[in-house]
């Protein structure tokens, strides 16, 4: 019950996205070495070829040896250009000026400078940035807004985790990338799972079901799992919202601007 | 005929907006010295009064003494909290890594460190991010995506640019910071009606029949202007559409995911 698969169309209908989409501009992907950014680059070439896809990889002090070389890997199985660009410097420097105290505050910061990084790559060379927000995190706002949310297209991002999973395997995504615990790589020994408190196989179920429409009770008990699970994940949809939405301006409109001419 | 005014109930529902969003959180802005910025911190201290507002001028080595003057007046003049981060050697730091060719994407970089800057004070001290975007740019695209155009709120963005001027008036914003030339500031001597090429007065009457519903040559033949300059502003319109949405995500759905059990 409430068992996620793959539609058959679902490789098909992202590869049309990103050709028609990228058009003749080239494509950008930040590449982690973990599963989502793998992903996105696979589909990449698929559908636009090799020659128009570029990888990069923003490690800091506390990236895994072994993210590096499964970036490095990814990009060597696809034959794409790779780049390597450390961050720690520019986040030091930065932190030199704004002095943050929260350990949070300068992992999300980091986010935003690799975004910041992928889009001055992207503006110098005409380039698109692509994202790698999936849907689970989408949808629970596990994503730094303006960092790793922030991006032109995201091909994945009607997908969850598990669905990607999937696809990653239908594409032949190395299975050490596929296997690895996911972590979002901001803080040393982060991980998805451990954060978010649930694992993703019971969370892309539990939102399987809100998007459905069941209420948190029918969940709980599709799932036979304590309600407490499921509440929490409604709370972090509920409070992430303003993540998913555009811009809040308070509307002015033109109601009352003189008109008369129109008469 | 096509005259913007500034509607009576505009600067209460802005406050009220404000006061109804922030909460009992606080706000940060970054005060350029220019008019946007100065009049959101105006509207922000009239909304939340001046302790739960803070004021961030982030100047680079192009950035005229007398918009730092400014900037500092307005923190002053509303007895809010005042703090200056320069950003030059960030920008030089993250140019030395991803060395970038064009003038244009270090320019847009600035932009983006500014909103990262911004951001990680508020994630830092519990402040909501107050954008200072208003109607005149976001409809045209004149600005950094996810740069100056991000931020958690947008007071003044569904006001003209010439409405901006009328309310800044109203509020008593210093009379030498209404009337200077409007500037995004990332370039030397750059100037807004330079690069849009064509004066807010004017743009803002063609964007305004562009909400009504008129077509460019009712809008050239009601303002006694040249057709082309009409074209131009629906074509940056059209153009800058990516901008003003949220992420693009090529849809999946549920559609043939098994539901069996739901019968």
């Amino acid at each position: 019950m409430l068992e996620l698969t793959l539609p058959d169309y679902a490789e098909e209908t992202i590869i049309r996205f990103i050709r028609d989409f990228v058009g003749d501009k080239n494509a950008v992907i930040g590449l982690s070495g973990g599963l989502d950014s793998s992903t996105v680059a696979f589909l990449c070439v698929k559908a636009l070829g090799k020659d128009k896809v570029l990888g990069v990889h923003m490690p800091d002090s506390i990236t895994p040896k072994e993210d590096k070389e499964d970036a490095k890997l990814v990009a060597e199985k696809l034959g794409i250009e790779f780049r390597t660009i450390e961050i720690g410097e520019i986040v030091e420097k930065m932190n030199e000026k704004i002095k943050l105290k929260n350990e949070m505050s300068t992992a999300n910061l980091k986010a935003r400078i690799r975004m910041a990084i992928l889009y001055g790559i992207a503006n110098d060379e005409n380039r698109l940035v692509t994202g790698t927000s999936n849907k689970s995190e989408i949808l629970i706002g596990y994503f730094t807004k303006y960092g790793d949310g922030a991006s032109d297209f995201a091909p994945i991002g009607d997908l969850y985790k598990t669905q990607v999973r999937m696809l990653a395997e239908k594409l032949g995504v190395p299975s050490r990338i596929i296997s690895k615990a996911p972590t979002a790589g901001l803080l040393p020994g982060q991980s998805d799972e451990k954060e978010i408190g649930i694992k993703y196989e019971i969370l892309d179920k539990i939102l399987y079901g809100m998007e459905l429409g069941f209420n948190e009770n029918k969940i709980a008990e599709i799932l036979d799992i304590d309600i407490k699970m499921v509440r929490r994940v409604f709370e972090m949809h509920e409070r992430s919202r303003h993540k998913r939405v555009m811009l809040y301006i308070p509307k002015i409109g033109i109601r009352s601007v003189n008109t008369d001419w129109r008469e």
